[in-house]
């Protein structure tokens, strides 16, 4: 358990906008409900996910300062606790052994409640199905009592892939959605810090509506007919362990 | 919402023992909870599961008789609320549309805040997979504002698939383990109602021992490491909605 | 062949509605690029589709009139050649080897060049994945020489499957994109034919935004970066047999 | 166990022809090792796989006279020791409850040390993957006591399923190679005696060519790199009880 | 967009064969059309496609001249424009990140309208699925704005992935037929250049023969039963973007 | 093949113990069928596998000499030929192209009729998913002519993977079942030499007992309902040749 008696949560993001677009609803709503909430950033998506700065004609530094802004400015958006920037490179991202322990050595000092990373599958973005390839492995070796012994040892985080983009093409299925309402305001003026990526605030907000849609196609038995309006989905590697079904 | 406040759930069970071996420990448990438990069955397993009657040459009626007797003992040991027996016949069980009517009629009686029935996948035993299929028919049906116009229409419960025999083979996959430690007793007593299985109690025993070690592997970080005992696995068909993830 | 040279398709709708959120582009497009295109609408969604009327107290009758003159304002805005209305009841939706005679004798007299059905998955709603296995049970038997020997026999069109709601739980997995943009007016004047599903209009104008979006995603180097706004996903059966790969 | 000592299998044919192209080598291996195999054919696949027939201006009735004798024959080149014709008609086929009775009296007759059916999935063909679901209800059916008691009731024999056509589009693997040069003059013949479908000798004979090759290329280690020179592969759903792996 | 106005595909090769075997008749036939066909051949199948070589003694020198020698004469038999040959070794390939740069300037130095790859899995040969998964990556870096700023990015271009051998283990569905008669010649003469593989050109002459019975069956209503006589298959890994289903 | 005229078998674990709780049953089997049985460790799961040696405070160095010891007394009870430790490290594994040219060795060198090794997907385990993909490379480069050329290549044996933790969750599928009833005593004294996992022994006996009651399940027909008390299930990666299907 960390330090303080906070319920943590570690997202693990490629790039540096994923976390924006993908999971920033249910980053605030945590926050909100008093989680501290840790965002990795492997990289900037400095290379590949920077398209109008480089039309622009910016160096790759200002690129990579740009984004680091833009990323924080989203993080404060949304109440992140920590914001942990790898700067890694991108397209494709790699991370050497000594990158993985560093990885490893956040996760058990973050000792997360919950962790969150991309689909398993991305032909588009190799970066994405590579990250939570080793999402899963620093997770494993987070969990070895004989890595750095004498560490507090990672326990049993679920860990979500959020909603990439395309999602059928992904393989990507949501078993959870999760009513992002209350903090919307938060999520969208985050999107609004990406001021390379313009095109995506609106997609994304249909996003948030589409999901909701579906949260209240879901929740007729569950929710009592909440009037959700927007809405994250979620896939879940592992399975859950409860008390009851109700 | 059921004439009650309390809240109920519906078990859809192709032959008499099923709701026995697969999730009796749901039942006693969610009945310890105050949630009223139906179960269905669809038939007595007459012809296809009780081997060991007909080997001794009881009757037709004779094994039916004997089968719902050892149902009902099973179902007071475990606290069911109500135990419907639809007596369809079995290998193969068939449904006619006025048999499917009446179980639509249940489940709208019941009201259930979940469901269970069978895996969707079952080359043993095509009873099991066919009464999956039905199960997701009725639940439409009772979702439906014309069907029977003025009665209370079905909401949007979960359906739960709970553990086949041979799990690798039919395709089901565990997302969801259930601590049933507390009503084991229940179950085991339960179980040895059934005479003519006793070939099984010691598998389900064992089945449940196996799930509370996967209890335990996939809770480290969310249960405290509690000492489950014994468990109960179920495969979730639909998403779920929540308002933490955490 | 039809009587006329003119090409035609063939869509096989399991309610009253779906032909309009799942390819009223498509059935606009083609229509003005001079294919006669026949909506078989197997039945109105009387009682699965149609909870404002029934919440207003509507009989029976009176529903499918309205779901009927709705369905055929919104053929007529897509510019429909002909609808087919089968009214064979809904929720379940069951057709008797009569009822599937007269699907094939539709399906030969339209002689299609392509076909489009439901999603081939889907547990929330059991019509729909049933339509479609009765549309494939169909086609094969358009195709037997022996069927009503001296008629005509169908080719080998494609069966598209066209956008289920909540595509992820169905397994529906789009390989072709359409780009509406040109019929857009008439697919959102159809949608707002259908007054009893007031809330789906801006659900399924933001899928056909969000597809756009894939459009543009997936035709970069195919189709010239076009500025594609409302698209329409389909899944295709069968591979495709063509002259170059460019 | 059936009356002789002899070993028995049993293939299980929707149309009168499927049995000689898909598994008329494994047909003819078995006799020569001394097993009684039955076929059973429930349709003659007059309607739609008689085409040449029907072009011809052949009578309904004609047809199957033509399709059963060539079925006869096929069967004696290859050794069948019984060939059933359920003339149950096809494009669609359908069973019945009697139908399906019929269907395990012939199974419990003849104890299949194992059984054979198509795939489990193909658009292009319903009536194929609904025998083999038709086919794994009576292999049920024909294991339960209770079903005519008294009779000997069915073990567990393997279900091959055997080559469809296009395999990749029915989702078909074969797991299991078998070498069928010795036989392979039995099969060209039976083939042979299917005159109406004469496009199809050669694509069967590159197919058993082309098995031959992957039997090789699997056997390297296992068979000790004999020249098969023609092979049938199939797909077995039930896993296998073994004494060695080596 | 290249130099010239001509279009240009791109074809990545594990080994220095697999061109001829899997797509020659693409080649071929895109090479008539005017397409300029760049094929990148990684190494040399030297160790591990050329058996006989070494039976003969040959020293690994002379068995990549004489594999370079047949890939160059199978090059012209097919009309290629531009061979590439990276010689990085076999069984197994492997590429460090310079390698993976090179095949990115290949990529952005071609511009494809589409490129060609293996199938995702293949147990057998794991530099198979390894070469996919590098060709999925360096188009993706190719797309990056950030990568080499200034040079001409890459488009959106479809991935096939062409016939491996042993389809069904391989996971692999062709979900496209490209008719390849016209120059079914050039093909055979290509083969006929490996001299090292006789066993094999007459099995996959017998592929195309297969994939001809395939286009003919599925081209039933979309290419007027043209009398194809060879064929190739690919599995698309993309969605295409088109302005008509008909 | 190898030195003498005895059969071979070739087990590769990731870590020290996997081969005693997966496979020690076939291990122990196969030995007494006269089949030398080579087991590869490429790690001792030290730091991974290994908690209650930590949690006592134990060095690395220590660690790895228990848990060597301990595979040694698991192997002598199992009956292994050798046992070849690689001592590489674990959580993760890794092996650089020297480690995997010596797996390479030892594969040539045994000459094994079949080899064994994890599951393809575990994503609590990176380290088994990472084993079995290194191999199938090493398998495939075993057979290549022109690796050390002169040396004796591979036939093509099985590739078995054996049962992990939580099958379900790794999607494997077992499609064989080895009695191993006759040596349970050797794989449970191999267990209970594994001092540091004391609570699987038990967890394992259940595995062996419930896939015991698997076998006699798929054996009806096939092994006379012998009365099966322990067995081991194991997925196969290629397919079987065979003489005969009976």
């Amino acid at each position: 358990m960390p330090a303080t008696d906070r319920k943590t949560a570690l997202i693990i993001s490629a790039h540096a906008a994923d976390f924006v677009w993908r999971c920033g609803g249910a980053i605030a709503l945590h926050a909100e409900q008093g989680i501290d909430v840790t965002v990795a950033c492997l990289s900037f998506g400095e290379r590949g996910e920077s398209a109008r700065l480089w039309k622009e004609g910016k160096s790759l530094q200002e690129v990579k300062d740009i984004r680091r802004a833009e990323a924080e400015a989203a993080a404060d958006a949304l109440g992140v606790a920590r914001l942990e920037c790898f700067d890694l490179g991108d397209y494709p991202l790699h991370l050497e052994r000594a990158d993985k322990d560093k990885l490893v050595d956040l996760i058990r000092a973050v000792q997360p409640s919950f962790m969150m990373s991309h689909s398993q599958y991305d032909p588009y973005n190799t970066d994405h199905m590579y990250m939570t390839q080793v999402a899963l492995e620093a997770r494993m070796i987070a969990q070895a009592w004989g890595h750095n012994p004498g560490e507090q040892v990672l326990g049993a985080p679920q860990m979500y892939l959020f909603e990439p983009h395309q999602t059928e093409q992904m393989g990507w299925k949501p078993d959870v959605f999760l009513d992002i309402t209350p903090v919307w305001d938060k999520k969208r003026k985050a999107m609004e810090a990406m001021q390379g990526q313009v095109h995506l605030w609106d997609y994304y907000t249909r996003v948030a509506q589409q999901r909701a849609n579906h949260f209240k196609r879901n929740s007729g038995g569950q929710s009592g007919g909440r009037d959700c309006q927007y809405a994250e989905g979620f896939q879940s590697i592992f399975p859950r362990c409860v008390d009851t079904l109700a």
